[in-house]
């Protein structure tokens, strides 16, 4: 049995659980190594069974070793899940709270009746996922390499007069092109005034002569992601975000130092954040400093302010401080940094700032 | 207030709701005609409020009109939702319980207490958006004109020796150019024996001489998406291919034709099915015949052999037959209904098959 399923049914041994129902795509993902869609995974001692419909059960079979397949037709799959969980024996089963529907739990809880006993479970495999093994990393340094060159052929098709939808269709498809298997969100091409906006969806808008321009986008290798942010500037440079950028890379720089294992994720974010309230532009940095990304673009742990963990070695997250001017610009930079054994490597260094 | 806001007022009045909690994108995006993205909407006679984070509310200000907008920080919505429910004096709010996980519920149940009462609803939006109205079929048309280039550009760039993702990202990049915002879903190029699976992923397979190439892609034009499937044949085609095809495009027509208000959902997929089975390809079409389009790649209505509902005018479908024989080839043809007064349109008719 691979390693990461041996590891998920210790941690469910310890919440004596003796079944689980994985129903986040990220999770199934991570479990099988194999890209899951629109699939479900019940994980037990006894066996492993592949939730799936008849459009993906043929590769599935061929790709998942070890493992069940079940084709639930058309139909939910909920009532075949709990069928499998009666004829398995299961006692008490798990399933995540925070991607089962509660249209989902009450036909799962119809089903199930009262055996086995049905058990709200959180964040279990996301905790695993936290600590990159170094496969993940290997996929993620991959998505790095690539995110560099697209973010260098920014710099060459940013030009007064683009637009800025044309310029992140252009951008997407060189990072496929580049081996990526798309973007890992929507890129964001945010131009002059609309650079004020933290996620701004691109438009129609054309580029001005001096216009900043911040592109945020990233890359997904092999299910793994990758999230930078870089800021573009034309022609002649304004005072007021020539001095913003400087605080900002001063605040990015006080934050990654900081990064270490044992370390509160909060005093990361504290970091950046007193510094930026120190300038004077507290209020203009409104979102939290970072995140953590692998499988998705989000995910454990937030690095905020009222972050509760510390960091530990193998955590990936994104260092990324902003302020924002509404109406006027807003810049913002965002490196990925890997929690090592003795600190910290910032895994996008080779990414001009 | 917008009529479609007006409507689903009404739609509450008879499931006795005076408030309810939307929580899905498509909902939110669909009743306020702004993109919403990680935003709660809560409806209620006296006052509609927008639920957002720091990174959306300035953009949110600026253009929902007649909607509170509400900045609930980096914390989780549902404390704040819940106290605007008990400031309005609510009675009984619904929840989307679709979209709504078993943990929000949770969060939301144990706030609220026991006032205002929390009800379960499924659909209430959902089936308004079954039918669409001018604005809606206008951009679904738009779709379609980009995604009909997008195809006709696919057949210059399928020749021998591309690769399926090389093509994919140059036909994503295409559509966006086009006018398009993006891809309405990921889009599928499986080339010879990888179009044996329903819904392959693009891989490094470089395409062969005599291959035949199936291409599923859709466009979203702002928030409403297409679907089309084409097969490209190269080279010699094989005559088994040349008679799956003719077969598929007379279950098409023959389900096509069975289109009109008031018919059994039902029917529709039982034309395709049953000549498709007659020819002896029945347990090769392993999926349903179609579904619904508009703001979802996939919506209501479903349209397979156990739908029990029936067709109504401004209703949006794919009809999708499709055969395939694992380990050699599968051919899929998709096209795009409309259900009019009459009859029915088919808007995918300028796409050459």
């Amino acid at each position: 049995m691979d390693q990461r399923l041996k590891n998920l049914i210790s941690r469910m041994h310890c919440e004596e659980l003796d079944g689980l129902i994985v129903n986040s795509e990220a999770n199934i993902s991570y479990l099988t190594r194999h890209p899951s869609r629109d699939s479900r995974l019940l994980v037990s001692k006894k066996k492993i069974v592949y939730f799936t419909d008849p459009r993906y059960t043929e590769e599935a079979k061929k790709q998942l070793k070890g493992i069940s397949i079940r084709n639930t037709g058309s139909a939910p799959p909920f009532p075949t899940i709990a069928q499998t969980c009666r004829k398995l024996r299961l006692k008490r089963v798990g399933f995540e709270e925070k991607s089962v529907s509660y249209a989902e739990y009450r036909c799962l809880k119809k089903e199930l009746g009262k055996k086995p006993a049905l058990v709200a479970t959180s964040d279990l495999i996301e905790e695993m996922r936290e600590l990159k093994d170094a496969q993940e990393l290997g996929r993620i340094r991959k998505a790095l390499v690539i995110t560099a060159k697209t973010l260098k052929f920014a710099g060459k098709i940013i030009k007064s007069g683009a637009k800025e939808t044309e310029v992140a269709a252009r951008l997407e498809e060189f990072m496929r092109l580049a081996g990526g298997s798309g973007p890992s969100f929507k890129t964001i091409v945010a131009s002059g005034g609309n650079s004020g906006f933290p996620h701004h969806i691109p438009g129609a808008r054309k580029i001005g002569r001096n216009d900043l321009v911040l592109v945020d986008l990233g890359v997904d290798y092999q299910g793994y992601k990758s999230d930078l942010t870089r800021i573009f500037f034309l022609g002649r440079i304004k005072h007021s975000a020539a001095r913003i950028y400087e605080i900002l890379l001063e605040a990015q720089r006080r934050a990654i130092s900081r990064v270490k294992p044992g370390v509160q994720i909060s005093e990361i974010d504290a970091a950046a954040r007193d510094y930026i309230s120190q300038k004077g532009f507290g209020p203009n940095f409104s979102h939290s400093l970072g995140h953590g990304v692998g499988r998705q673009i989000h995910e454990n742990p937030k690095i905020s302010s009222k972050a509760d963990g510390i960091l530990k070695p193998g955590m990936v997250l994104t260092i990324e401080p902003a302020i924002y001017l509404p109406g006027k610009f807003g810049i913002r930079i965002e490196d990925m940094v890997l929690v090592t054994k003795k600190g910290y490597e910032v895994l996008s260094v080779s990414v001009n700032k």
